[in-house]
Protein backbone atom coordinates (compact mmCIF):
# COMPACT_ATOMS: atom_id res chain seq x y z
CA UNK A 1 0.00 0.00 0.00
CA UNK A 2 1.32 3.52 -0.90
CA UNK A 3 1.80 6.34 1.34
CA UNK A 4 -0.96 8.81 1.60
CA UNK A 5 -0.65 12.57 2.48
CA UNK A 6 -4.14 12.70 3.14
CA UNK A 7 -6.99 9.82 4.33
CA UNK A 8 -10.38 10.07 4.91
CA UNK A 9 -12.95 7.80 6.49
CA UNK A 10 -16.44 7.58 5.44
CA UNK A 11 -19.16 5.29 5.52
CA UNK A 12 -21.65 3.80 2.34
CA UNK A 13 -25.21 5.48 2.45
CA UNK A 14 -27.94 2.84 1.81
CA UNK A 15 -29.14 6.07 -1.15
CA UNK A 16 -25.74 5.70 -2.46
CA UNK A 17 -26.78 1.65 -3.83
CA UNK A 18 -28.31 1.07 -6.47
CA UNK A 19 -30.96 -2.30 -8.19
CA UNK A 20 -28.00 -3.98 -8.19
CA UNK A 21 -27.27 -3.60 -4.17
CA UNK A 22 -23.69 -2.09 -4.56
CA UNK A 23 -22.12 1.65 -4.35
CA UNK A 24 -23.47 3.07 -8.10
CA UNK A 25 -20.52 3.44 -9.83
CA UNK A 26 -20.99 7.62 -9.83
CA UNK A 27 -21.04 8.22 -6.73
CA UNK A 28 -17.13 6.69 -6.14
CA UNK A 29 -16.96 10.50 -7.75
CA UNK A 30 -18.83 12.06 -4.96
CA UNK A 31 -16.26 9.89 -2.49
CA UNK A 32 -13.42 11.22 -4.36
CA UNK A 33 -14.48 14.95 -4.99
CA UNK A 34 -15.64 15.19 -1.12
CA UNK A 35 -11.90 13.79 -0.53
CA UNK A 36 -10.29 16.04 -2.34
CA UNK A 37 -12.08 19.44 -1.15
CA UNK A 38 -11.74 18.20 2.52
CA UNK A 39 -8.15 17.62 2.06
CA UNK A 40 -7.67 21.53 0.29
CA UNK A 41 -9.59 22.90 3.17
CA UNK A 42 -6.75 21.12 5.76
CA UNK A 43 -4.63 23.18 3.82
CA UNK A 44 -6.12 26.43 3.87
CA UNK A 45 -7.54 26.00 0.56
CA UNK A 46 -11.56 26.40 -0.14
CA UNK A 47 -13.06 25.38 -3.44
CA UNK A 48 -16.49 27.01 -1.92
CA UNK A 49 -14.63 30.25 -1.23
CA UNK A 50 -12.56 30.18 -4.58
CA UNK A 51 -15.92 29.17 -6.31
CA UNK A 52 -17.34 32.79 -5.16
CA UNK A 53 -14.40 33.96 -6.28
CA UNK A 54 -14.39 32.72 -9.83
CA UNK A 55 -11.07 31.35 -9.40
CA UNK A 56 -12.51 27.54 -10.55
CA UNK A 57 -10.60 24.58 -9.36
CA UNK A 58 -11.81 21.98 -12.07
CA UNK A 59 -11.31 18.34 -13.41
CA UNK A 60 -10.10 17.94 -16.74
CA UNK A 61 -9.59 14.52 -16.42
CA UNK A 62 -10.53 11.03 -14.82
CA UNK A 63 -9.49 7.63 -14.65
CA UNK A 64 -11.18 4.72 -12.79
CA UNK A 65 -10.33 0.95 -12.13
CA UNK A 66 -13.12 -0.18 -10.44
CA UNK A 67 -11.59 -3.05 -8.72
CA UNK A 68 -14.31 -4.80 -6.35
CA UNK A 69 -17.72 -3.07 -4.96
CA UNK A 70 -18.75 -1.09 -1.79
CA UNK A 71 -22.03 -2.43 -0.24
CA UNK A 72 -24.35 -1.17 2.36
CA UNK A 73 -22.60 -0.88 5.65
CA UNK A 74 -19.41 -0.82 4.76
CA UNK A 75 -16.76 1.75 5.87
CA UNK A 76 -13.95 2.93 3.81
CA UNK A 77 -11.06 5.39 3.55
CA UNK A 78 -10.01 7.19 1.01
CA UNK A 79 -6.32 7.60 0.75
CA UNK A 80 -4.90 11.01 -1.48
CA UNK A 81 -1.21 12.23 -2.93
CA UNK A 82 -1.13 15.45 -4.82
CA UNK A 83 1.63 15.68 -7.49
CA UNK A 84 1.80 18.23 -10.49
CA UNK A 85 1.88 17.11 -14.20
CA UNK A 86 2.30 19.49 -16.11
CA UNK A 87 2.56 23.61 -16.13
CA UNK A 88 -1.00 23.81 -15.57
CA UNK A 89 -2.13 20.57 -14.33
CA UNK A 90 -1.91 18.66 -10.96
CA UNK A 91 -2.81 14.63 -10.59
CA UNK A 92 -4.97 13.71 -7.64
CA UNK A 93 -3.77 9.96 -6.90
CA UNK A 94 -6.52 8.87 -5.03
CA UNK A 95 -7.39 4.84 -3.96
CA UNK A 96 -10.16 3.45 -1.70
CA UNK A 97 -10.41 0.69 0.72
CA UNK A 98 -12.35 -1.21 2.71
CA UNK A 99 -11.65 -0.83 6.44
CA UNK A 100 -11.47 -4.07 8.22
CA UNK A 101 -9.32 -6.19 5.91
CA UNK A 102 -7.82 -3.09 3.81
CA UNK A 103 -9.06 -4.29 0.73
CA UNK A 104 -8.48 -2.26 -2.57
CA UNK A 105 -11.67 -1.11 -4.08
CA UNK A 106 -11.35 1.49 -6.66
CA UNK A 107 -7.89 3.17 -7.89
CA UNK A 108 -8.07 7.31 -9.55
CA UNK A 109 -6.37 9.64 -10.98
CA UNK A 110 -8.09 12.63 -11.17
CA UNK A 111 -5.94 15.50 -13.27
CA UNK A 112 -7.38 18.79 -12.07
CA UNK A 113 -6.26 22.99 -13.38
CA UNK A 114 -7.56 26.30 -12.70
CA UNK A 115 -9.28 28.52 -14.57
CA UNK A 116 -8.99 32.52 -13.43
CA UNK A 117 -12.05 34.89 -14.52
CA UNK A 118 -10.67 34.90 -17.87
CA UNK A 119 -10.98 31.55 -18.27
CA UNK A 120 -7.44 31.04 -18.20
CA UNK A 121 -6.06 27.53 -16.77
CA UNK A 122 -3.03 28.08 -14.38
CA UNK A 123 -1.58 26.57 -11.12
CA UNK A 124 -2.65 28.72 -8.41
CA UNK A 125 0.01 29.24 -5.84
CA UNK A 126 -2.18 28.05 -2.67
CA UNK A 127 -2.15 24.10 -4.60
CA UNK A 128 1.82 24.69 -5.76
CA UNK A 129 2.68 24.89 -1.69
CA UNK A 130 0.48 21.60 -1.70
CA UNK A 131 2.71 18.94 -4.11
CA UNK A 132 4.71 16.85 -2.63
CA UNK A 133 7.74 17.08 -3.44
CA UNK A 134 10.21 14.14 -5.17
CA UNK A 135 12.44 14.17 -2.47
CA UNK A 136 9.83 12.69 0.26
CA UNK B 1 -34.93 21.90 21.69
CA UNK B 2 -36.18 17.79 21.88
CA UNK B 3 -34.91 15.55 23.85
CA UNK B 4 -33.77 13.25 20.85
CA UNK B 5 -33.99 9.28 21.06
CA UNK B 6 -30.72 9.28 18.23
CA UNK B 7 -28.63 12.05 16.76
CA UNK B 8 -26.53 11.35 14.07
CA UNK B 9 -23.61 14.52 13.21
CA UNK B 10 -22.72 15.04 9.54
CA UNK B 11 -20.77 17.28 7.12
CA UNK B 12 -22.20 18.83 4.12
CA UNK B 13 -20.36 17.94 0.72
CA UNK B 14 -19.72 20.06 -1.72
CA UNK B 15 -21.76 18.19 -4.27
CA UNK B 16 -24.56 18.48 -2.49
CA UNK B 17 -24.91 22.21 -3.00
CA UNK B 18 -26.82 23.33 -5.80
CA UNK B 19 -26.46 26.42 -7.90
CA UNK B 20 -27.56 28.23 -5.28
CA UNK B 21 -24.57 27.63 -3.16
CA UNK B 22 -26.77 26.09 -0.24
CA UNK B 23 -27.28 22.10 -0.31
CA UNK B 24 -30.57 21.28 -2.34
CA UNK B 25 -33.43 20.82 -0.82
CA UNK B 26 -33.75 16.73 -2.11
CA UNK B 27 -30.37 15.97 -0.45
CA UNK B 28 -32.10 16.20 3.00
CA UNK B 29 -34.33 13.15 2.00
CA UNK B 30 -30.32 11.98 1.75
CA UNK B 31 -29.52 12.77 5.26
CA UNK B 32 -32.81 11.62 6.88
CA UNK B 33 -32.64 7.81 5.24
CA UNK B 34 -29.53 7.62 6.19
CA UNK B 35 -30.35 8.85 9.72
CA UNK B 36 -33.08 6.71 9.97
CA UNK B 37 -31.00 3.43 8.66
CA UNK B 38 -28.25 4.43 10.69
CA UNK B 39 -30.84 4.52 14.00
CA UNK B 40 -32.38 1.13 12.87
CA UNK B 41 -28.89 -0.84 12.42
CA UNK B 42 -28.07 0.25 15.73
CA UNK B 43 -30.79 -1.38 17.03
CA UNK B 44 -30.20 -4.25 15.10
CA UNK B 45 -32.63 -3.76 12.12
CA UNK B 46 -30.61 -3.60 9.34
CA UNK B 47 -32.69 -2.10 6.17
CA UNK B 48 -30.47 -3.63 3.83
CA UNK B 49 -30.73 -7.44 5.29
CA UNK B 50 -34.34 -7.23 5.84
CA UNK B 51 -34.83 -5.67 1.62
CA UNK B 52 -32.80 -8.55 0.62
CA UNK B 53 -35.33 -10.84 2.68
CA UNK B 54 -38.31 -9.01 0.60
CA UNK B 55 -39.23 -6.84 3.43
CA UNK B 56 -39.22 -3.56 2.84
CA UNK B 57 -39.64 -0.51 4.99
CA UNK B 58 -41.24 1.92 2.72
CA UNK B 59 -41.67 5.57 3.46
CA UNK B 60 -45.48 6.58 2.47
CA UNK B 61 -45.40 10.29 3.82
CA UNK B 62 -43.04 12.80 4.20
CA UNK B 63 -43.45 16.35 5.93
CA UNK B 64 -41.06 18.47 5.41
CA UNK B 65 -40.32 22.38 6.96
CA UNK B 66 -36.99 24.07 5.28
CA UNK B 67 -35.99 26.62 8.13
CA UNK B 68 -32.68 27.69 7.15
CA UNK B 69 -30.30 26.32 4.23
CA UNK B 70 -26.86 24.51 5.09
CA UNK B 71 -24.08 25.26 2.89
CA UNK B 72 -20.53 24.39 2.27
CA UNK B 73 -18.20 23.46 5.44
CA UNK B 74 -21.61 23.26 7.81
CA UNK B 75 -21.55 20.29 9.87
CA UNK B 76 -25.09 19.71 11.28
CA UNK B 77 -26.21 16.87 13.31
CA UNK B 78 -29.85 14.87 12.89
CA UNK B 79 -32.29 14.29 15.68
CA UNK B 80 -34.89 11.46 15.86
CA UNK B 81 -37.69 10.35 17.45
CA UNK B 82 -39.79 7.32 16.40
CA UNK B 83 -43.35 6.95 17.27
CA UNK B 84 -46.32 4.50 16.68
CA UNK B 85 -48.85 6.02 14.35
CA UNK B 86 -51.59 4.02 13.83
CA UNK B 87 -51.64 0.02 13.49
CA UNK B 88 -49.76 -0.34 10.65
CA UNK B 89 -47.53 3.06 10.35
CA UNK B 90 -45.05 4.75 12.42
CA UNK B 91 -43.35 8.32 12.23
CA UNK B 92 -40.02 9.19 12.51
CA UNK B 93 -40.02 12.73 13.78
CA UNK B 94 -36.58 14.23 12.60
CA UNK B 95 -35.15 17.40 12.87
CA UNK B 96 -31.99 19.06 11.82
CA UNK B 97 -29.97 21.42 13.12
CA UNK B 98 -26.24 22.83 12.31
CA UNK B 99 -23.49 22.62 14.67
CA UNK B 100 -22.08 25.54 16.29
CA UNK B 101 -25.47 27.46 17.14
CA UNK B 102 -27.94 24.72 17.31
CA UNK B 103 -29.49 26.79 14.20
CA UNK B 104 -33.00 24.75 13.13
CA UNK B 105 -31.99 23.72 9.65
CA UNK B 106 -35.34 21.42 8.86
CA UNK B 107 -37.77 19.76 10.44
CA UNK B 108 -39.46 16.54 9.30
CA UNK B 109 -42.26 13.84 9.84
CA UNK B 110 -41.26 10.48 7.94
CA UNK B 111 -43.81 8.05 7.74
CA UNK B 112 -43.04 4.66 7.31
CA UNK B 113 -44.62 1.20 7.12
CA UNK B 114 -43.12 -2.53 6.50
CA UNK B 115 -44.53 -4.43 3.32
CA UNK B 116 -44.34 -7.64 3.43
CA UNK B 117 -43.85 -10.48 0.97
CA UNK B 118 -47.51 -10.53 -0.28
CA UNK B 119 -47.05 -6.61 -0.43
CA UNK B 120 -49.31 -6.58 3.29
CA UNK B 121 -48.45 -3.78 5.30
CA UNK B 122 -47.49 -4.40 8.98
CA UNK B 123 -45.11 -3.29 11.89
CA UNK B 124 -42.51 -5.82 12.11
CA UNK B 125 -42.25 -6.88 15.65
CA UNK B 126 -38.33 -5.68 15.31
CA UNK B 127 -39.46 -1.71 14.65
CA UNK B 128 -42.29 -2.36 17.66
CA UNK B 129 -40.28 -2.83 20.26
CA UNK B 130 -38.17 0.70 19.13
CA UNK B 131 -41.10 2.77 19.95
CA UNK B 132 -40.68 5.55 22.51
CA UNK B 133 -43.27 4.95 25.47
CA UNK B 134 -45.52 7.51 25.92
CA UNK B 135 -44.69 8.00 29.57
CA UNK B 136 -41.19 8.80 28.74
CA UNK C 1 -57.85 12.96 -12.16
CA UNK C 2 -57.58 16.57 -11.82
CA UNK C 3 -56.68 18.94 -14.49
CA UNK C 4 -53.42 20.21 -15.03
CA UNK C 5 -51.50 23.40 -15.84
CA UNK C 6 -48.06 21.75 -16.82
CA UNK C 7 -47.42 18.66 -17.96
CA UNK C 8 -44.02 16.70 -18.11
CA UNK C 9 -43.20 13.44 -19.23
CA UNK C 10 -40.05 11.56 -17.63
CA UNK C 11 -38.40 7.99 -17.66
CA UNK C 12 -36.89 6.67 -14.95
CA UNK C 13 -32.85 6.07 -14.94
CA UNK C 14 -31.49 3.05 -13.42
CA UNK C 15 -29.02 5.00 -11.19
CA UNK C 16 -32.45 6.35 -9.34
CA UNK C 17 -32.74 3.27 -8.19
CA UNK C 18 -32.05 1.48 -5.00
CA UNK C 19 -31.04 -1.81 -3.55
CA UNK C 20 -35.12 -2.34 -3.40
CA UNK C 21 -35.17 -1.97 -7.23
CA UNK C 22 -37.21 1.35 -7.06
CA UNK C 23 -37.04 5.13 -7.30
CA UNK C 24 -35.70 6.23 -4.10
CA UNK C 25 -37.71 8.47 -2.38
CA UNK C 26 -35.40 11.57 -2.61
CA UNK C 27 -35.59 10.96 -6.20
CA UNK C 28 -39.34 12.41 -6.67
CA UNK C 29 -37.62 15.75 -5.22
CA UNK C 30 -35.68 16.16 -8.34
CA UNK C 31 -38.47 14.43 -10.62
CA UNK C 32 -40.54 17.42 -9.14
CA UNK C 33 -37.78 20.05 -9.31
CA UNK C 34 -37.38 19.88 -13.24
CA UNK C 35 -40.77 19.71 -13.80
CA UNK C 36 -40.86 23.36 -11.48
CA UNK C 37 -38.40 24.65 -13.12
CA UNK C 38 -39.52 23.46 -16.85
CA UNK C 39 -42.97 24.91 -16.08
CA UNK C 40 -41.15 28.19 -14.98
CA UNK C 41 -38.88 28.72 -18.21
CA UNK C 42 -41.86 27.50 -20.65
CA UNK C 43 -43.35 30.65 -18.67
CA UNK C 44 -39.98 32.96 -19.18
CA UNK C 45 -39.19 32.75 -15.17
CA UNK C 46 -35.33 31.17 -15.29
CA UNK C 47 -34.61 29.91 -12.03
CA UNK C 48 -30.67 30.04 -13.19
CA UNK C 49 -30.86 33.66 -14.39
CA UNK C 50 -32.47 34.46 -10.90
CA UNK C 51 -29.88 32.94 -9.05
CA UNK C 52 -27.39 34.74 -10.68
CA UNK C 53 -29.53 37.67 -10.07
CA UNK C 54 -29.64 36.79 -6.23
CA UNK C 55 -33.33 36.63 -6.47
CA UNK C 56 -33.91 33.10 -4.92
CA UNK C 57 -36.65 31.01 -5.33
CA UNK C 58 -36.74 29.04 -2.62
CA UNK C 59 -38.67 25.50 -1.09
CA UNK C 60 -40.48 26.25 2.60
CA UNK C 61 -42.58 23.10 2.79
CA UNK C 62 -43.20 19.62 0.91
CA UNK C 63 -45.23 17.39 1.39
CA UNK C 64 -45.14 13.93 -0.09
CA UNK C 65 -47.60 11.37 -0.61
CA UNK C 66 -46.04 8.13 -1.86
CA UNK C 67 -48.78 6.36 -3.52
CA UNK C 68 -46.78 3.25 -5.15
CA UNK C 69 -43.27 3.15 -6.56
CA UNK C 70 -41.72 3.67 -10.09
CA UNK C 71 -39.42 1.07 -11.10
CA UNK C 72 -36.55 0.98 -13.75
CA UNK C 73 -38.18 1.50 -17.19
CA UNK C 74 -41.22 2.88 -16.34
CA UNK C 75 -42.42 6.20 -17.84
CA UNK C 76 -44.19 8.77 -16.10
CA UNK C 77 -45.65 12.09 -15.97
CA UNK C 78 -45.52 15.00 -13.45
CA UNK C 79 -48.84 17.52 -13.37
CA UNK C 80 -48.18 20.84 -12.01
CA UNK C 81 -50.88 23.27 -10.63
CA UNK C 82 -49.58 26.43 -9.13
CA UNK C 83 -51.54 28.56 -6.55
CA UNK C 84 -51.36 31.15 -4.21
CA UNK C 85 -51.37 30.50 -0.93
CA UNK C 86 -50.23 33.57 1.15
CA UNK C 87 -48.66 36.86 0.50
CA UNK C 88 -45.41 35.99 0.33
CA UNK C 89 -46.13 31.99 -0.67
CA UNK C 90 -47.14 29.82 -3.29
CA UNK C 91 -48.05 26.42 -3.76
CA UNK C 92 -46.89 24.03 -6.64
CA UNK C 93 -49.89 21.36 -6.35
CA UNK C 94 -47.56 18.27 -7.93
CA UNK C 95 -48.98 14.78 -8.79
CA UNK C 96 -47.11 12.00 -10.76
CA UNK C 97 -48.34 9.59 -12.70
CA UNK C 98 -46.81 6.09 -14.38
CA UNK C 99 -47.73 6.11 -18.78
CA UNK C 100 -49.74 3.40 -19.91
CA UNK C 101 -52.28 2.95 -16.95
CA UNK C 102 -52.28 6.26 -15.60
CA UNK C 103 -51.29 4.70 -11.99
CA UNK C 104 -51.03 7.62 -9.25
CA UNK C 105 -47.61 7.24 -7.80
CA UNK C 106 -46.91 10.41 -5.89
CA UNK C 107 -48.72 13.44 -4.65
CA UNK C 108 -46.93 16.43 -3.43
CA UNK C 109 -47.62 19.64 -2.32
CA UNK C 110 -44.39 21.62 -3.05
CA UNK C 111 -44.58 25.68 -0.86
CA UNK C 112 -42.04 28.17 -2.36
CA UNK C 113 -41.43 32.12 -1.72
CA UNK C 114 -38.77 34.30 -3.10
CA UNK C 115 -36.05 35.34 -1.53
CA UNK C 116 -34.72 39.34 -2.53
CA UNK C 117 -31.48 40.54 -2.20
CA UNK C 118 -31.97 41.83 1.24
CA UNK C 119 -33.29 37.74 2.22
CA UNK C 120 -37.15 39.15 2.90
CA UNK C 121 -39.08 36.80 1.24
CA UNK C 122 -41.74 38.10 -1.08
CA UNK C 123 -43.98 36.95 -4.37
CA UNK C 124 -41.89 38.49 -7.93
CA UNK C 125 -44.33 39.60 -10.49
CA UNK C 126 -43.67 37.07 -12.56
CA UNK C 127 -44.30 34.07 -10.38
CA UNK C 128 -47.75 36.29 -9.67
CA UNK C 129 -48.74 36.19 -13.74
CA UNK C 130 -48.48 32.16 -13.22
CA UNK C 131 -51.36 31.77 -10.76
CA UNK C 132 -54.08 29.56 -12.00
CA UNK C 133 -56.96 32.43 -11.34
CA UNK C 134 -59.98 30.82 -9.12
CA UNK C 135 -62.71 30.88 -11.53
CA UNK C 136 -60.85 28.68 -13.85
CA UNK D 1 -17.22 13.66 -35.57
CA UNK D 2 -17.53 9.72 -35.39
CA UNK D 3 -20.26 7.92 -36.22
CA UNK D 4 -21.82 6.70 -33.89
CA UNK D 5 -23.89 3.33 -33.26
CA UNK D 6 -26.60 5.18 -30.90
CA UNK D 7 -27.84 8.63 -29.89
CA UNK D 8 -29.48 10.08 -27.06
CA UNK D 9 -30.73 13.41 -25.99
CA UNK D 10 -31.08 14.80 -23.08
CA UNK D 11 -31.36 17.92 -21.02
CA UNK D 12 -29.27 19.31 -17.80
CA UNK D 13 -31.68 19.15 -15.12
CA UNK D 14 -31.05 22.35 -12.24
CA UNK D 15 -30.23 19.65 -9.69
CA UNK D 16 -27.94 18.36 -10.92
CA UNK D 17 -25.74 21.48 -11.10
CA UNK D 18 -23.50 22.28 -8.12
CA UNK D 19 -22.04 25.48 -6.81
CA UNK D 20 -19.73 26.59 -9.84
CA UNK D 21 -23.69 26.92 -11.83
CA UNK D 22 -22.37 23.60 -14.09
CA UNK D 23 -23.03 20.10 -14.16
CA UNK D 24 -21.04 18.57 -11.51
CA UNK D 25 -19.06 15.78 -12.85
CA UNK D 26 -20.04 12.43 -10.68
CA UNK D 27 -23.35 13.53 -12.80
CA UNK D 28 -21.91 12.83 -16.32
CA UNK D 29 -21.11 9.20 -14.93
CA UNK D 30 -25.09 8.97 -14.59
CA UNK D 31 -25.47 10.29 -17.90
CA UNK D 32 -23.23 7.99 -19.65
CA UNK D 33 -25.00 4.98 -17.93
CA UNK D 34 -28.50 5.96 -18.63
CA UNK D 35 -27.13 6.11 -22.18
CA UNK D 36 -25.77 2.69 -21.76
CA UNK D 37 -28.28 1.32 -20.37
CA UNK D 38 -30.85 2.76 -22.73
CA UNK D 39 -28.88 1.84 -25.84
CA UNK D 40 -28.70 -2.11 -24.55
CA UNK D 41 -32.59 -2.30 -23.95
CA UNK D 42 -33.25 -0.91 -27.09
CA UNK D 43 -31.09 -4.20 -28.30
CA UNK D 44 -33.03 -6.55 -25.98
CA UNK D 45 -30.66 -6.32 -23.11
CA UNK D 46 -32.62 -5.45 -20.17
CA UNK D 47 -30.11 -4.31 -16.90
CA UNK D 48 -32.58 -4.37 -14.28
CA UNK D 49 -33.57 -8.08 -15.53
CA UNK D 50 -29.93 -9.38 -15.52
CA UNK D 51 -29.52 -7.87 -11.93
CA UNK D 52 -32.41 -9.79 -10.99
CA UNK D 53 -31.14 -12.93 -12.65
CA UNK D 54 -27.70 -12.40 -10.61
CA UNK D 55 -26.16 -11.75 -13.91
CA UNK D 56 -24.35 -8.27 -13.41
CA UNK D 57 -23.26 -5.78 -16.22
CA UNK D 58 -20.30 -4.35 -14.49
CA UNK D 59 -18.02 -1.11 -15.24
CA UNK D 60 -13.87 -2.23 -14.31
CA UNK D 61 -12.64 0.98 -15.71
CA UNK D 62 -13.60 4.17 -16.82
CA UNK D 63 -11.56 7.67 -18.74
CA UNK D 64 -13.22 10.92 -18.78
CA UNK D 65 -11.96 13.61 -20.31
CA UNK D 66 -13.87 16.92 -19.99
CA UNK D 67 -13.83 19.21 -22.55
CA UNK D 68 -16.11 21.98 -21.82
CA UNK D 69 -19.25 21.83 -18.97
CA UNK D 70 -22.74 21.67 -19.45
CA UNK D 71 -24.69 24.14 -17.49
CA UNK D 72 -28.17 25.06 -16.54
CA UNK D 73 -30.83 24.80 -20.05
CA UNK D 74 -28.20 22.96 -21.93
CA UNK D 75 -29.81 20.29 -24.38
CA UNK D 76 -27.04 17.69 -25.01
CA UNK D 77 -26.65 14.60 -26.85
CA UNK D 78 -24.54 11.40 -25.96
CA UNK D 79 -23.36 9.24 -28.75
CA UNK D 80 -22.15 5.61 -28.27
CA UNK D 81 -19.88 3.09 -29.88
CA UNK D 82 -19.74 -0.25 -28.62
CA UNK D 83 -16.30 -2.54 -29.18
CA UNK D 84 -14.72 -5.95 -27.85
CA UNK D 85 -11.63 -4.86 -26.10
CA UNK D 86 -10.83 -8.41 -24.59
CA UNK D 87 -12.34 -12.02 -24.16
CA UNK D 88 -14.08 -11.03 -21.22
CA UNK D 89 -14.02 -7.07 -21.97
CA UNK D 90 -16.22 -4.65 -24.16
CA UNK D 91 -16.02 -1.25 -24.16
CA UNK D 92 -18.52 1.74 -24.44
CA UNK D 93 -17.08 4.72 -26.50
CA UNK D 94 -19.18 7.41 -25.20
CA UNK D 95 -19.19 11.37 -26.19
CA UNK D 96 -21.18 14.41 -25.16
CA UNK D 97 -22.09 16.78 -27.67
CA UNK D 98 -24.21 20.31 -27.01
CA UNK D 99 -26.89 20.35 -29.01
CA UNK D 100 -27.42 23.49 -30.97
CA UNK D 101 -23.73 23.91 -32.20
CA UNK D 102 -22.15 20.54 -31.35
CA UNK D 103 -19.56 21.42 -29.29
CA UNK D 104 -17.83 18.83 -27.77
CA UNK D 105 -18.65 18.46 -23.65
CA UNK D 106 -16.99 15.09 -22.69
CA UNK D 107 -15.07 12.08 -24.36
CA UNK D 108 -15.36 8.69 -22.39
CA UNK D 109 -14.49 5.22 -22.60
CA UNK D 110 -16.00 2.73 -20.31
CA UNK D 111 -14.64 -0.66 -19.71
CA UNK D 112 -18.00 -3.72 -19.05
CA UNK D 113 -17.83 -7.02 -18.39
CA UNK D 114 -20.34 -9.48 -17.20
CA UNK D 115 -19.76 -11.43 -13.87
CA UNK D 116 -21.63 -14.26 -13.61
CA UNK D 117 -23.88 -16.28 -10.79
CA UNK D 118 -20.65 -17.71 -9.91
CA UNK D 119 -18.66 -14.40 -9.89
CA UNK D 120 -16.93 -15.28 -13.33
CA UNK D 121 -16.35 -12.52 -15.33
CA UNK D 122 -17.96 -13.41 -19.60
CA UNK D 123 -19.08 -11.40 -22.23
CA UNK D 124 -22.77 -12.69 -22.30
CA UNK D 125 -23.81 -13.89 -26.01
CA UNK D 126 -26.64 -10.90 -26.15
CA UNK D 127 -23.53 -8.82 -25.53
CA UNK D 128 -21.58 -10.21 -28.16
CA UNK D 129 -24.58 -9.83 -30.69
CA UNK D 130 -24.00 -6.05 -30.23
CA UNK D 131 -20.58 -5.52 -31.10
CA UNK D 132 -19.64 -3.00 -34.66
CA UNK D 133 -17.78 -4.98 -36.55
CA UNK D 134 -14.53 -4.00 -37.64
CA UNK D 135 -14.97 -3.58 -41.62
CA UNK D 136 -18.14 -1.10 -40.71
Amino acid sequence: MMDYDYKLELKVRDYECDMQGIVNNSVYMNYLEHTRHEFLLGKGVDFAELAKNSVNLVVVRAELEYKFPLASGDQFWVGLNLVQSSKVRFDFLQDIYRCGDNKLILKAKITGTAVNQRGRPYVPDEIKGLFKSEKE
